[in-house]
């Protein structure tokens, strides 16, 4: 029972209370239950695992997107993390490949330049001749866009590497943005 | 009192019921409270009006900005309304000039192209080398930006006509973004 509980306790958001809230439940259901539950975990990580071409979960190796014929295979949109794919996706605009960081720069969780997935992604850069940096416009996004830009410029000048841009929301009016926001708006202004 | 009730009632927001306590109030109070407010009513009228170039509201014609010798009076930034200059203004970024157009193409609402005040910033085209719509991203924002950009462009070819970025807001994840932001911010891409 101890041994469970500090096991579920390392699952994020569940302390000590909610471990043995769980725990006494795993306890109490039947035995068949606790079996599913015990078999879907190691299957999951039995079946899925990362893309080795751009660290997308995926249950075969490489993921679809990269073996997708119909795909932009030169095109690489940079993601913080996989479910970032479905925002991408629903604009129903975007035809290229992905490669997902799995996380930002942030030093104060001790997650430096070496700590970003970012090795295969220099593997394939000859490649490539576009990479879309689609990273939150947070201070870690921005952070890490910041970094990853000036590295791919260093290793593939030629490379076009590109932003997402930073704006007034659709929809939204200007009355409720910040002036942060307003900046990036006006600095990223384009011929109409 | 009837008479007082039916001028509340034409204030925006201010329904029968509210235009009715507001009248009871008035009558509650003093004559010397209720000669203030009649007094400010009619001195804001007889004080503040439009500026003649930019159709910003002003006391002195022409207003601060159209007159201002440390700003940039060959660029315009164009706007829905006189409080939208606030929000440009906080940008600290932008030292050109402004044009108020007091509303939006709103055929719905019996605002097509001659009830938008646009008269006065064709009389000053000759003297502008760049036209900033900074209009909300809204569906009567982007139909009043591309009808002007269109004429604009009719009346002087040479001017450079842009529009402020559709995007992601600062500070925000993508992961909030909704499809027609994210596929703006896609499209609006810039090198980094």
């Amino acid at each position: 029972m101890t041994r469970l509980i500090e096991e579920l306790r390392k699952l994020p958001g569940v302390g000590s209370k909610s471990a043995q809230r769980l725990a006494f439940h795993i306890l109490r259901s039947s035995e068949a239950d606790a079996d599913a539950l015990s078999t879907a975990i190691r299957a999951l990580k039995a079946q899925l695992r990362l893309c080795s071409i751009c660290n997308n979960i995926t249950d075969v190796d490489p993921c679809t997107y990269c073996t997708s014929p119909t795909r932009n295979q030169h095109t690489v949109c940079v993601l913080e993390e996989p479910t970032n794919i479905a925002s991408i996706e629903k604009t129903r605009g975007y035809n290229g490949v992905y490669h997902i960081l799995h996380g930002t720069l942030s030093p104060l969780n001790g997650i430096g330049p070496e700590q970003l997935r970012t090795a295969n992604l220099y593997n394939r850069l000859g490649t490539l001749e576009e990479i879309i940096l689609a990273l939150s416009p947070t201070i870690e996004g921005e952070a890490t866009a910041n970094y990853l830009a000036q590295e791919l410029r260093r290793a593939a000048p030629e490379l076009r590497v590109t932003r997402i841009a930073t704006g007034v929301p659709a929809g939204s009016d200007i009355e409720y943005a910040d002036e942060v926001t307003m900046s990036r708006a006006m600095e990223g202004r384009r011929e109409i």
